[in-house]
C-alpha cells in the first residue's frame, strides 16, 4: 500500500465516512474530500428539526468540521470547491474554487463520488418567487428558518407529501403555521401501500394539516399582501405566505454522466456490488447511485443514509484492497409525527407488483405494543407481506404510537437472514408487561402467516369484498358490532356460533370476520372443520376501515 | 383424528395455549384443563404490578375465565382441582377436588402437564411467620396487596435481586416503603454479567433503594411493635413491615416423578425436542420443564413466558400429529425499574464459562439511542459476545433509559437466526434523528466485533488491567481526562497523537482508552501502521467505571 491520492467529491454521509474509514485502513495514503457547500459532515436528516426548533443550534447540525478531520483523521477537507470534471485518461479531477473562481487540476488514484441528490424543482410559473424553498443543506434550512422569524407566516404549502414533507409539515405546525400539503398521488407516503397510508391522512387530519390529494401544482403568483397563491391541477388557488418543495430528489449524476460513466435505468450512477463504477478507479456512493433491492433484485433509487454510510465503507475498503461487497438496501425507514410512527422494511405490495412478483400474500394485524392489562397499550397496524410458496419474509409495513420501530428492526434484521415466517413465529423477544407480549406482535405476525401457508387458514381477498357472493359473518360480540360493521355483514357472536351452525347453507361461502382477526380466525377452525368452506377476513374492521374509508 | 380425549394439567401461561390451539387444531377433542388455583390463564407477570398498583384492578390480571373457555372454545376448565397422581399404564390421572376433597379418575388418551414453578420457600426458621410473602398468583398479590393497604408497612425486605425482586423493590418503593434488597450474590440481577448489573446497582442506589449484596438470610423474628426482624449471615438485623421472597422458583415436578418419568440434571421434567416426557403420551411444557438453550445446546431452567406459551403450540400440534419441533431458549428478558431498562439474549460470559465455551471474545460500547444532534439521546451500555473464530454472535446484554429491548430485540432475532457480526455490521434498521442513527448501535456493535475479527484492532484484556505493565494513553480531551481517568492513565488528546509518536518507546506495548472505544479505535489505527505493538481497552471509560467501580 503507498502513498496513494484519493479524492472523495462530496463530505456528507457516505463521503465523509469513507474518508474516515480510508485513513483507518492508510494511515500513509493522501486524502482529499471536495464538497461545493459550505460543511462536511453534517446532520442533513435533521434539517426539518432545525426548521420547527426541536434542534435549536445551527452549530448541532454540524457534526465534524474540515478542522477535525484534519486533526484528527490528516484529512484535508476542501469546502467551497466544486468538482467541475473528470479526465479519467489522466485520472484527474478540474476543482473550481467557488469563493476565488480559480480552477485547479488534481490528480487522484482512486475517485469516490458521493455527491448525492438534489431536491427536484420543477420549471413551474413562479418557482423561483421569494418565500419558495427546498430543503437540503444547512444554509437551506437556516434560510427558512429566517423567513420564519422575520415574516412570521401564517400559511404554508408543502408540495409533496412524502416523508421530509410530513415532517417538515409538522415542523411548521409546531412554528404555529397553518399547512397544507399538496401531493400528486392519491395518498400521503407513496413508498407505503395505500391502506397502510390512510393511518397517516388520519393523523393529520385530526391536527389539523390540510391535506390535498390527487392534486398537482401547476404554478405560484405572487400576492400584493407579499403571500403567495399556489395555483393547483384543478384549479384551486392556495394562499401561502411559504412553501416547501419536497417532491423528491434526483441523483447528482451529470459529473459521472459527463465523464461518461454509465448510468443505470432509474437515472443513478450504476455500481457494482463493490460500489465501482463503470471505471474501476472511480468508485460512486450515496444517493447518487442506483442500488439492488434486497428483497425484489431490482435497480432502484433509494436515498437512505445508514445504506450510504455502508457503501461508504465498501468503498474504503475497495480502495485499500479488501474484498468487501455492499448486499443491496431493504428500503428500512422509519418517519414521526404528531405522535405517529410509520416505518416498513423490504417490499411493499406496491413494489412487489412493480417487480412482476405474484407469489405473495398479506396479512393484518393490530396487535397491542405491549400487554392490554399494562395501562397504556397502544395498537401497532402491521402489514406483512411473505412469500407465498415458503414463507420467506418480503417485507413490512407499521404504523403506531410505541414500540413501530423496533417490530419493524426485527422484522428487517430477519429479512436481511433470510428469515421464513417459521421463524418470526420463533422469535424470542424481551416481554416484560410494559414491553411487549409473550406472544409479541412480531410473533403473532409469524403466526398468522404461518397458518395461511400451512393451510390452517384461508384468507378472504379484501379487494373482492364489494363483489363477493358470499356470506359475511361478524363474530364479535354485539356492543363492537353496533359501534360499526362491514356494510351487509350478519352478527353472530363467536360464543353462538358453535350452536348455530344448522343456520348456514354448506352450498355457500362463509367469509368470517372479527376487530382485528383473532377471533375470526377460531371461528374460520370451527366452521372449516365442521365441513363449511368458508374463509378470514385477515385484520377484520380495524383493517377495513382503511381499506374502505367511505364503507362498500 | 377420533375423539381424543386431552387432559392438560396447570391452566396458565403454555397450560391455557396449549388447550386453545389444541381446539383449532381438533374440534372434535374432548379437551379438560385442571388447575389447583382459582383461576386460570391469569397475568403472572403482571402481579408485581398489581402489588405496585400500576395495574389497579384484579380482574385485568384475569385473562381468560373458564366460562370463556367453554363458551369460546367447548373446553372444560376445572378451577380448584389437583392432578394428585397418574397411572401411566391405564392412561388415567386422579384428581382431587379441593373445594369438597372428593377425589375422582379421568381417563386420558394425552397429558400435558404445565404444573409450572414454585417460589423457593427456605425453611428458615420464622419463615411462616405473618408478613413474608412469595409471589407466585393472584392470591399471593392480593394477600401482599391486603397487607400493605391495612397495616401501611413503611420497611420492606425483598430477599433476592433478580428480575423479579427488582420489579418488587420498584413496587413497594412506589408504595412509600422503605426497602431492603437482600441478595447472597455479589451482584444484583445474577443472571446478568457482573460489570453489567453495576449499571442497576447505581439505580437502585440512586433510588434510595438498600442493597445488601453478599448476604443470605437465616431467619425471621417478630417484633413486640407487629415488623419482623430479619436475621442476616453476617450477624445483622433489618426491620421489616413486609418481606417478600423471591429468590427464584423451582420446577413442579413431583407429580411427573412419582409417575416415574425423567428428570432431569437441573431438576425439571426433561423433555424432547417435541415436549414429549419419558412416556410418549404425556408431554410437559413451561416452567416445569428443562430447555436446551440455543446457544450453548445445554439444559437448562429458564422460566419465561414467551418459551412456555411456544411450547404449548409445540405440544398441542404433537398431539394432533404434526411435526412441529421446539428450537430451544435463547433466555431473552428484559426487566424495568426506576426508568431504567435491562435486557439480554443469548449467552452471557457467564454462562459461556460455565458451559466450557473459550472461544469467545466480548466488546463494549455506549452509543446514544438515537443521533446525538437530536435533544434527548440517552446511552445504550452494550456488552456484545460473539465466537471469536468466525463472529457468530452469542449474546447480548443492554443497559439503559430508551431503545434497549429494541436493540436487544434485533439481536435476539439474529441470533435465532445463526447470524455472524457480519450480519450485524450490515443490519438495515429505522433511522431519522428522533429514532436511531445511520449507524445504529447495533451496527455499531457489528463493526467493532467484525473489527477484532478482521484483525483490524486488538482488544486488551480489562482483567489484566490492574498488573499490566502497558503503558496505557488516554486519548481524550483535557476536560474529559480531568473529570477522571484510568487510575495511571497518561494523556495525550488523539488530536496530538501523530506529532507525538517520538516520545513512546517500540518495545513497550501501549494501551489505548477513550471515553467509548471510539477515538481508541483511531488511536489504535495509528499507531499500530506506525509499528508500535498496541491493544484497545473496549468501551474506554465508560467500561472502566462499571468493571473498577472503586479504581484499580
Amino acid at each position: 500500500m503507498g502513498n496513494k491520492r484519493v479524492i472523495v467529491v462530496g463530505g456528507v454521509a457516505g463521503g465523509a465516512t469513507c474518508a474516515a474509514r480510508l485513513r483507518r485502513l492508510d494511515e500513509n495514503a493522501e486524502i482529499v474530500v471536495f464538497d461545493k457547500g459550505p460543511h462536511v459532515s453534517f446532520a442533513n436528516c435533521g434539517l426539518p428539526y432545525f426548521v420547527g426548533g426541536a434542534i435549536h443550534e445551527e452549530n448541532k447540525l454540524l457534526l465534524a468540521s474540515p478542522e477535525l478531520f484534519r486533526r484528527r483523521f490528516n484529512i484535508a477537507v476542501r469546502t467551497w470547491h466544486e468538482v467541475v470534471a473528470i479526465d479519467r485518461r489522466s485520472r484527474a479531477v478540474k476543482v473550481k474554487d467557488l469563493q476565488t473562481g480559480t480552477e485547479s487540476e488534481e490528480h487522484y488514484d482512486a475517485l469516490v463520488l458521493s455527491p448525492g441528490a438534489a431536491p427536484i424543482r420543477p420549471a413551474w410559473p413562479g418557482i423561483d418567487l421569494p418565500g419558495i424553498f427546498t430543503l437540503r443543506n444547512v444554509p437551506d434550512s437556516i434560510e427558512i428558518r429566517r423567513w420564519i422569524e422575520t415574516r412570521s407566516p401564517k400559511t404554508a404549502v408543502v408540495v409533496g407529501g412524502g416523508f421530509i414533507g410530513l415532517e417538515m409539515a409538522e415542523n411548521l405546525h409546531h412554528r404555529g403555521i397553518a399547512v397544507t400539503i399538496v401531493e400528486l398521488a392519491s395518498q400521503v407516503m407513496p413508498p407505503l401501500d395505500a391502506e397502510m397510508s390512510e393511518y397517516a391522512r388520519l393523523r393529520l387530519e385530526s391536527n389539523r394539516i390540510n391535506l390535498e390529494l390527487n392534486e398537482g401544482v401547476v404554478g405560484f403568483e405572487q400576492n400584493a399582501d407579499g403571500g403567495l397563491t399556489v395555483l393547483t391541477q384543478s384549479g384551486a388557488k392556495i394562499h401561502a405566505d411559504l412553501v416547501v418543495l419536497s417532491i423528491g430528489v434526483r441523483p447528482e449524476t451529470k459529473l459521472a454522466s459527463e465523464a461518461g460513466l454509465e448510468i443505470g435505468d432509474r437515472g443513478g450512477i450504476r455500481v457494482d456490488d463493490q460500489m465501482r463504477t463503470s471505471d474501476p478507479n472511480i468508485l460512486a456512493i450515496g444517493d447518487a447511485v442506483e442500488v439492488r433491492n434486497w428483497v425484489t433484485g431490482q435497480w432502484e433509487l433509494i436515498p437512505l443514509a445508514g445504506p450510504a454510510n455502508r457503501q461508504g465503507r465498501v468503498a474504503a475498503d475497495v480502495i485499500c484492497g479488501r474484498d468487501t461487497k455492499f448486499r443491496g438496501v431493504q428500503g428500512t425507514a422509519v418517519c414521526g409525527f404528531f405522535g405517529l410512527t410509520i416505518a416498513l422494511t423490504g417490499a411493499t405490495e406496491k413494489s412487489l407488483r412493480r417487480a412482476g412478483v405474484e407469489d405473495f400474500e398479506k396479512i393484518y394485524l393490530h396487535p397491542g405494543h405491549h400487554v392490554s392489562y399494562y395501562p397504556g397499550a397502544k395498537p401497532i397496524h402491521l402489514k406483512l407481506l411473505f412469500r407465498r410458496s415458503d414463507g420467506l419474509v418480503l417485507g413490512a409495513q407499521a404504523v403506531g404510537e410505541e414500540g413501530v420501530e423496533r417490530r419493524i428492526d426485527v422484522i428487517a434484521q430477519a429479512i436481511q437472514m433470510k428469515a421464513t415466517v417459521f421463524d418470526l413465529e420463533e422469535a424470542e423477544l424481551c416481554y416484560a408487561p410494559q414491553y411487549g407480549s409473550a406472544k409479541d406482535p412480531v410473533n403473532f405476525a409469524g403466526m398468522i402467516a404461518a397458518n395461511v401457508i400451512r393451510g390452517d387458514v384461508e384468507l378472504a381477498p379484501w379487494s373482492e369484498l364489494p363483489t363477493t357472493p358470499a356470506l359475511i359473518i361478524d363474530v364479535r360480540g354485539p356492543h363492537e358490532y353496533r359501534g360499526g360493521h362491514i356494510d351487509g355483514a350478519v352478527h353472530i357472536p363467536l360464543r353462538e356460533l358453535r350452536g348455530r351452525l344448522g343456520e348456514f347453507d354448506k352450498s355457500r361461502e362463509i367469509w368470517v370476520s372479527c376487530q382485528i382477526g383473532q377471533r375470526s380466525y377460531y371461528a374460520y377452525r370451527l366452521l372449516s372443520q365442521r365441513g363449511f368452506k368458508v374463509r378470514s377476513l385477515s385484520g377484520g374492521y380495524d383493517s377495513y376501515r382503511v381499506l374502505y374509508p367511505e364503507g362498500l
